[in-house]
């Protein structure tokens, strides 16, 4: 091939990020071929000895694709090299890789969401603060409810997670180019061995679809998405104008000119990655669009994109859980603005409506009225007599009303700001994260307890994987 | 409001897509309130009636969005819809509204995905077929075999719609603007009468979170782009060089200016639709990075991408499974392009190994030099001992070898092309298929029950919904 | 046609867009045949009355498309009809539509560019304000220099919707399906009636390329992009904590629930357009990608991506510079802000630069120190002496290099904040203003001027187009 | 920092694409301190000599980006480091970096477009070929007209490149970090030692903006899309049922299985590489998207994407050129192909038009009906007559009609197919080519020259850069 093409078309500089899978891909197809009878025990080991002396060489360079390097390499090292693509294609081999590196950061993305629900849910301050529509104060609110918020969507964000991994983790392998082999591999063993729940069945599906790695993709986008309000609202809320929330100084960066600057680089750069992912869910997605059956050389602009997309998000709510845990939040300016803005407008007209039974949109357009001047008990008199309403209310009365905890505490309607509720919502977000942090553990250990099986496997052939 | 920014404001336009369910929300409320005790029979008889007149009526023109729209009109019929509004703010009004049509349209477009998946499993018409990679011919496949791989995507498809209707179909009415409220609205009885399975619980998420209508556009574009590569299929396949397919009369068009076309319109649309689709997706992302919590008026222009991306994905399935329905397919063109351009060659290297036990490598280089020339009995013979290898065979022999239709037959491993794997797994489509389309009979006649509750109790008060 | 496939194919709900255009390019074309003799001027005259009468009564239902739909119910009118299509396509025909079509959006979005320019360089008020880095305050800057920012990229904004626009404004007509015709007709005379600047002359290009389309949603969005950062601004700063800017009455919304609220819609609805036409630009690219020539019914996705994202941003652009020219600017919380939180820090470490010699990098060190403390000449001489450094200052001195006004006086640089420095550069950018309107004015009047030809070559046959 | 938080934040991975022209940078500046008089002659060439012996050395690991790194680096040489960074900010530092690496990409697009346009204009081989619309054959067209389609989309690509460069070749340092400095910095003379046009005035623009980045990015996601369609059809027309082009073997691959195919990968890749810049947009477009002023951490993730985007076009453009000017096209074949699909219908029915005077309406029918049977000239004249037309015609002229090679030639208007047309268009097309490729090489000598000025200037002081 000319030298340029080459260039162009190689993918090696980003099959890095399978290399390791590439070579259980490739044990677990020996440990296959042997079962089937079509390697020797004698061959078998030395294709898995050759393996693993080529793993600790790392990848060689001047090869078109891993698959293509993995097996020269050790066909160097072992002319029984030369049987080991027996039954097996480039096609299928880069699918199982890349459904691997899925299933593995899928799971430790859901980890990560669960160490960020953690942190959230460890805050224990809690304070009344402003509620904001259209970045406006609109309400008072619970700190402790906002934050609430956020673990909601983060735990949302958990379940696409492993309902994309149950997609994910199937085995491609033994699918071949698209339309299957005559060998009589056991496709089941080889799913087994390499961690899988079971067989992508389909040969054709298996080698030519990509749904799962656009899911995956998709449940990392949507992830960082949720996580950029998070950013978005530390970035506003520590800016000394609101001075809500104060960064941790091992999470902020300073300026090479202002030397004064504390700056929210991290929550910055989140924001940033969620349209970055975007960016990465669109490419994957116009990539995709209209390819006919079965591989196209097309799909190898897919790969990085789903590497890049799944570290990216892991990373960020990695850091973004770290970060968040030393957050300070400043409970006498959150509960100094909470009142500020007449944002308990809406509070009046509710009592307005349950004291006097005034009808709401009479009550809305009464407070209406009062917003524009200094609120007083003798003013709503007058305001509310003006639409043909007497309410008679004294000055400690109403100022009762316009606290803004009375009104925070009033709303013990389910999912409510009253404390009752907000620790009721709280404790059984807890009981969810409990159960999905142990089935994260329990699907990484499954995972792990059959790839232990594959170096045992290996080990009876003597050799270390 | 000045009147260009009230134009540029409004939503009107397009809230026409959620005006029967911004009735029943507002019915369902009424009938909360009359519950709560804050409206009397008489008022909410009144309120109701009120409804249905608008709801006759239409929409009216001139105000800024649907919600403002309805409480106007029902109040200049009866006073008492100055009371409608009580504990419901448009934010939790209209996230109600977007989930009701949200989850209508992906039980809808799961309904189609079966269609579909039902015509694809109705070709009865079989026939040994090339497979191609990289658009070039590679291996001899099965027609059936082929279609299956169809009809895997969309069955992954139909489950990603489940999944998200599942957390789609939970009710925000309740919420108010973000913090709930002080009435005791009964959240539970509101969410059961608009047919939901639950409440969205916690107020700031349910009205101030949009990742349901964000994975609802992720469904359908994922759907559409997987039905983009059958649509390039079906007009690549119908251009006569091809002339795999042939369309049916009424799926295709003509010209203007050349009366012999009959092209391929439908598919070029669904394959467009889903670059469309793709684009939504990523405009709903665009809008919704960074937004700070609760509400901010952004939100809007995300709704009519909702509207449109299901509108689109359900029409676009059910046009497809109509088309796909009347395909009719060349099996002679087929059978005869089945062999062209050596698509044999990979199971030629495969008898190559298990025949005479030479590595796969090998057997690969010989069959490549064979590929060059004019494939024959003492060629292959030939080229294999100038490799050290001892091929013998006649010409008898080799021809069965070459035969695409043994080539097929031979690949009987799970996922293979053999005709009794390709019928196992047909049978294993069509009872998931039938598995499927009983959950969603099901799940849509669990809303119809509950939606009819609501219009028994609007009945008891003397108002036909 | 099936009815399902007619209606999901049919393009007449969008084609509204287009339809003056398309009565305009069929009358042209009609009196094209004219000149090359293919029609009588009687025939002539006939179909240009009738195509006067079919705009008249609007765009007729049930047909696929708009220059069906013409055709037809002109040759209802007159059996001249019948050779109003001769050497004409559907193909060339609507290329023409959108590039008329969107020639003038481009130039009616320059117009409205230069409208917010001028809102933008009519504010008269300046005031010494914070600069923000990381939304953390860094250094006083000047309103004044502030707004010549937006001005700035709106500048650039111009220049590219009106290279869009000389690339856009060439005729297609005469092209036919693609391959031209064997008529004699004149295209550069076509090209002139319909205002074009000459022929788009390669008739494969001509009618396959839709690269203007994409250019001119690129331009579209980069511009709105640029305005979503404005509006930011005014979201954020409008926001009470900040205080900087006040919205006009008529500019902003009331909540339905919280009768206190004034919410900046409005350039929340920018910003959320910003993204909406970022995700137009992505489906049409989507769309074209790897489409093979010439034309492909999937062109027709792209149309009404063309429509919205102009009008879009010609209605943004629009109410933007109607609410621009009415913010007010709050003088006083601007000059409060300026030096909070040590913004004039750069600033002390340039006087130490230039005025004790000391190397940046160690001034930088010495005013960090400084930052943590209270600020003072003793104390910054005893951080200065600690590095090493003797700095003499009284407090006096100090005082005028801390003062926000002296440190943005001071920037006498080339872009600078120095009054003197704003003023040469908001001179220099009306003067560009100037220019930039003038060249709009004229090449609207280039356009008028030449479809009055057209017009007036009608009515010499009897007819007011 | 944080260390997870600092490997986060980093981007030093990325920089290495700006490392040369940071160097570059940071040594006008120093000649820029010099001619201020705030570094003495001795200060300046210890800094350029540093800033050498760094640029040897290649980028140093651990720090938080390339600008704190070198500064540090030059600095542990000598201390005149410490002045290195006087009046200078990372700011406007990346921003004049980027610019520098944008404009010569730019440029280097350019110039490839140039090659690849010469190589299509190359192409001498002739052929009537069919020309398709909706992929179905259309109309008897001509393979040089074909192959000028792809010219023009090619042109308007060179003609967007250097519109873009004109934007983006102006400097930015000297903006510090977006409000200027006090400092007498020279900008005119910074700006002309890199090789700037001019400066990029305005501080906070030049620091804050990025539309230069996102057209940079649009330019070349642009050009792929355009090339996406010329790597489509060589995709399809290289399947050998279509067999119209042969691919060169150094620009094809096989298969790990398949050792008969040819696949056309690097158009594969191509087509896949306009999806994946369409995607880099998205995402520049969504980070940038709502940034208030000035300066934000997430542009730090707007910059690979410019490396990407820019690298890759010039690459996939580059390796298009050299694969597309060893192409063979196969002439008999398209021939063959040329009247197959009754492709002369639209002839037929024109010259019903001219010569019979028939309307084209009814003439369409004519050869409608004629399509469906056998076409002869006493069938023509059979249905003719049905619609109330006489036509006679002999089975010779008939024939002639037919022909598609008279089709083609009889298409002699403007932007035809007839070979004299094509002929002009060609030469013309050669004409604009010779232009584009000179203005590319002024450009290009324009900046060597004046860096070379740079090295002179760093000579003078005895350093040679």
């Amino acid at each position: 091939m000319n030298e340029e093409a080459l260039e162009f078309s190689s993918s090696l500089a980003h099959d890095v990020a399978i290399f390791e899978y590439d070579v259980l891909v490739n044990a677990a197809h020996t440990l296959a071929l042997l079962k089937a009878g079509i390697l020797s025990s004698e061959e078998a080991g030395e294709i898995l000895a050759a393996l693993a002396e080529v793993r600790r060489r790392g990848i060689a360079n001047g090869y078109e694709d891993l698959e293509e390097a993995i097996e020269s390499e050790v066909t160097k090292i072992t002319t029984a090299g030369r049987k080991m693509h027996t039954g097996k294609s480039r096609n299928d081999e880069v699918a199982t890789c890349l459904r691997m590196f899925a299933r593995d950061r899928l799971l430790e993305i859901a980890e990560s969401i669960c160490k960020l629900r953690r942190a959230i849910l460890s805050v224990e301050v809690d304070a009344i603060m402003p509620g904001f529509t259209h970045m406006q104060p609109a309400q008072p609110t619970r700190l402790q409810h906002h934050l609430l918020t956020y673990e909601r969507m983060l735990s949302r964000d958990f379940d696409r997670a492993i309902e994309a991994f149950r997609r994910v983790n199937l085995c491609p392998l033994g699918s071949a180019a698209f339309a299957s082999t005559p060998y009589n591999i056991d496709r089941h063993y080889v799913a087994e061995l390499l961690g899988f729940d079971g067989v992508a069945e389909h040969s054709e599906d298996a080698v030519a679809s990509r749904d799962f790695l656009i899911e995956s993709i998709y449940v990392a986008s949507q992830t960082l998405l949720d996580l950029s309000r998070v950013a978005e609202e530390i970035v506003v809320f520590s800016n000394p104008n609101f001075g809500y929330v104060e960064l941790p100084e091992e999470f902020a960066s300073t300026s090479s000119i202002m030397p004064q600057k504390k700056n929210p680089d991290i929550a910055e750069l989140v924001r940033a990655n969620a349209a970055k992912l975007a960016g990465n869910l669109a490419a994957a997605m116009g990539i995709y669009k209209a390819l006919p059956f079965s591989y196209n050389r097309d799909f190898q602009e897919m790969n990085p994109l789903l590497y890049d997309s799944l570290e990216r998000a892991r990373k960020a709510i990695e850091v973004m859980a770290k970060m968040f845990s030393k957050l300070s939040f400043n409970v006498e300016k959150l509960e100094e603005d909470a009142s500020k803005g007449f944002t308990v407008a809406t509070h009046l007209a509710d009592w307005l409506v349950i004291k006097h039974g005034i009808p709401f949109r009479d009550a809305h357009r009464i407070v209406g009225k009062l917003a524009a001047s200094e609120v007083s008990a003798s003013k709503l008199s007058e305001v509310a007599s003006q639409l043909g309403y007497s309410v008679e209310v004294n000055e400690e009365e109403l100022a009762k009303i316009l606290n803004p905890r009375e009104v925070v505490e009033a709303r013990k309607n389910v999912g409510g700001t009253a404390e009752e509720e907000v620790q009721r919502m709280k404790i059984s977000a807890l009981q969810k994260l409990e159960k999905d942090s142990r089935l994260v553990k329990i699907l990484k250990e499954r995972i792990s307890t059959r790839l232990s099986r594959l170096r045992r496997l290996a080990a009876s052939l003597g050799v270390e994987l």
